[in-house]
């Protein structure tokens, strides 16, 4: 064969090689060109096309280094046996995206779990992708070190003593994709089953993971100064699961005598740990962020878990676990074995962020921003009658306590009514609630906009305000107010 | 106060706002600007400072939005309480960073665990990390689904059924940070401890990983078809951890026959699985690539295990897990409880890379490549008497059998003394090795190019050929051939 006609677009955006290259590759494709065949030297062709020469030569170069021609020295080019090429047919799925079954719609979501996304800082964070992806850098793409990126296991060392007093060397710090991973992780550095308390109710995500990691579950009840030590003596549990800065749900901030007492608990017999789970430490807005627990610890039972999700997003897979001393060992024999679950590239992201200053200036953004729905939320509460606010001043979410006699149940559909969602505290127990309780329900505010919860509020005040005043008027005729 | 005296640097890369933003965060930082003061408006200090307005009015913007300072509505600008305010000092690291030890240094490494790394498709992955984050799309940074993106289960489904002759439906593909990580998974879907079979020698990463993951494990031989049915019979393991396409490091192809018999014994009694590895079934360079034991499975026995790690980089830390129905039920109650190691943004990457074409394309690109080296190491070690090759037509290594009476041990030290480095087959044995084992070592070829390979061949006969020649020589005196 010496010519191969095909109609080339000079006006299109593909380059005139990239278009040859593409003709010749279907032609072989559909066997039109068949196996052994010889293809037009790279001058003939270059003529008959009306093309440069080196717009061929960069066309039959990439034929070439895919394998679909072969260049035999002195002869020419000539067309591959296919056996073995990939060609894979992109399939439409347009057909088969099924449209999910829609929701039940609200105009307001209180949920707890929620981040600011808007805020998400994507400029900083293209910045550093692209310089680290710019850089070509070989290494960057071969596997990394188990526990981490040394930088990044530095960084986070720096960052959690500046910022939570955490006392560690580097090399304690191990770094996974997400907290899930990280407890599974812990699960085998301990090599057995664990019986572990947690506090109810509690972060119940954290409960299925350890439980389904088949450790021994306990539930411990809370006072308003955390777990209550009595009932972690008597559970019989070995490591106690605590949220000691801002408790999930219940927003409990731990004081020191009760954070003492639980370090000496878990120093009484050898073998005891403490998990710190310091998820939401960053946002404080009353009084000065207390240092965590880790800091306090002289004898290695804390292990403390930090997360980049409430920080910066739930999508960045980047959290971190500090071991103690004591458990290096155990995790230099069977935790060292599980490669890093992070890519080097998201590992160099995250440790550019800290280092360029773009964390705490993040930081300290949406700190200011979630204070200002924090207050916006805490003012509008106030204006509604028979509730007590509670778990305020940190975190993103707070609780709410209706004195009025109220169901959950008809607190929740009330509100409801109004289109907006709010979260029953009931759900968050492990063990049966006790039923004397009075109903509570939480109050995420980080996905909504100050305006919104102003409007939300007014409108819940609507929602529960109503019963509210026949309550009073048949709680003064019995003489109970 | 109403004057703030600063010096600007109009020739600066750093813009004018953020040149007086960082001025008054460094003044309220320090405390020359305390908590109460208030600031000059905008228009006057515009005016001191010869600046626009809008100017000052970021710089201010900036510092309100990081709640450095507070507006007043009718009074103006006020600095904030600092307290819990993020203050991150960057530390100095240079002086910590040790030198890593340097390590025997080699001219040529015929590490059979390489990627040829200078193939990365950098563009392409930076131009779809760039479109990806360019969307500022809210819900790629909220957190995924357990087992992955719909997108690129379906996209994987496709792939795989194309090119490697998978069965299953988009749900059955279990997105992961990595093979260990899945292997982690895996054994909690399964719940309990499994008495697992691998072939010996094999991958010692997955042996150890399912170890310290608290399997039995137990090593089975292999025959030239694979791993010895007999062998596993007897073992009573009910598992069977297989590498069909082609053993790693051994790089037999498991016949039709022998994978029949295969799910035959996985089909015999309940509760029995086979995990098929496919780690490298993407490069093949003669006949056909043999289909997966997965798409021959109707009982429902097999999960099949598959990477990106190979093909694209080992740093894209996206494997897969593809589960039978029979293990579906137990995965949503056991496995969805973690929540997926991925980041959205990555898993969008890949199915982008997959769905645009790139993948096809690299494939093909790294296969001629690979090929061509495949190829030239082939044709440099027919040169070498006394030694017979084996495992080649696949993969990215080979194996190389001394029939010339040398120790493993002689083999690796000479070819060390030629600065090239190559590895010993007993390091792939979970058992001991029989003493009467020929001397074998592995040739990776992933990380060398042609040119390299045919120097390193080259120095690979001197080291090789010496002693081959004297026992020849003794041989011929003794009759022996």
């Amino acid at each position: 064969m010496n010519e191969i006609t095909m109609g080339l677009d000079v006006k299109s955006d593909r380059p005139l090689y990239e278009q040859i290259y593409q003709f010749i590759k279907e032609e072989i494709k559909s066997g039109r060109l068949a196996f052994g065949e010889r293809l037009p030297s790279t001058r003939k062709l270059a003529e008959h096309l009306q093309v440069s020469r080196s717009t061929v030569d960069m066309a039959y170069e990439q034929l070439l280094s895919e394998g679909y021609i072969e260049s035999v020295p002195c002869r020419g080019y000539f067309i591959s046996e296919l056996d073995g090429i990939y060609h894979l047919v992109p399939k439409n799925h347009a057909k088969k995206q099924k449209e999910p079954l829609p929701e039940k719609c609200y105009a307001y979501d209180f949920s707890p779990n929620g981040v600011d996304l808007g805020s998400f800082p994507y400029n900083a964070w293209r910045k550093l992708s692209k310089n680290i992806l710019m850089d070509d850098k070989k290494e960057l793409f071969m596997l990394g070190a188990p526990a981490g990126e040394a930088i990044l296991q530095e960084t986070i060392a720096d960052y959690l003593h500046q910022a939570r007093g955490v006392a560690c060397r580097p090399e304690q710090v191990i770094i996974g994709a997400g907290t899930d991973y990280l407890l599974m992780l812990l699960c085998s550095v301990w090599g057995g089953r664990r019986k572990i308390a947690m506090e109810n109710p509690t972060y119940k995500r954290a409960y299925r993971v350890l439980k389904t990691l088949n450790n021994e579950m306990y539930s411990v009840s809370l006072d308003k100064n955390g777990m209550r030590m009595e009932e972690l003596e008597k559970s019989g549990a070995d490591v106690a699961y605590v949220m000691p800065s801002h408790q999930y749900p219940l927003g409990t901030v731990m004081p020191m005598k009760r954070r003492m007492k639980l370090l000496g608990w878990a120093g009484e017999k050898p073998g005891r740990y403490i998990i710190e789970d310091d998820y939401d430490s960053e946002f404080r807005y009353k009084g000065k962020p207390i240092p965590c627990l880790q800091g306090f610890d002289r004898k290695g039972c804390v292990i403390y878990l930090g997360t980049f999700s409430k920080s910066i997003a739930p999508a960045i897979r980047v959290s971190y676990m500090v071991l103690p001393d004591s458990l290096m060992e155990a995790y230099k024999s069977r935790g060292s074995v599980f490669a890093s679950t992070v890519s080097r590239v998201d590992q160099m992201i995250v440790a550019g962020f800290l280092r360029e200053g773009y964390y705490e200036r993040h930081l300290n953004k949406m700190r200011a921003l979630y204070r200002g729905r924090h207050d916006a939320l805490l003012e509008g509460l106030k204006e509604i009658p028979g509730i007590t606010v509670h778990g305020e001043n940190a975190g993103v979410h707070l609780l709410v306590t209706f004195e009025n006699g109220m169901t959950e149940a008809e607190v929740i559909a009330r509100a409801g009514k109004e289109g907006i969602r709010v979260y029953g505290l009931s759900g968050y127990y492990t063990e049966n609630t006790q039923e004397t309780q009075k109903a509570t329900v939480i109050l995420g505010y980080a996905n909504l906009e100050e305006s919104e919860i102003r409007r939300a509020v007014s409108d819940l005040k609507k929602a529960w305000t109503v019963r509210n005043v026949s309550m009073k008027k048949a709680g003064e005729d019995n003489g109970d107010h």
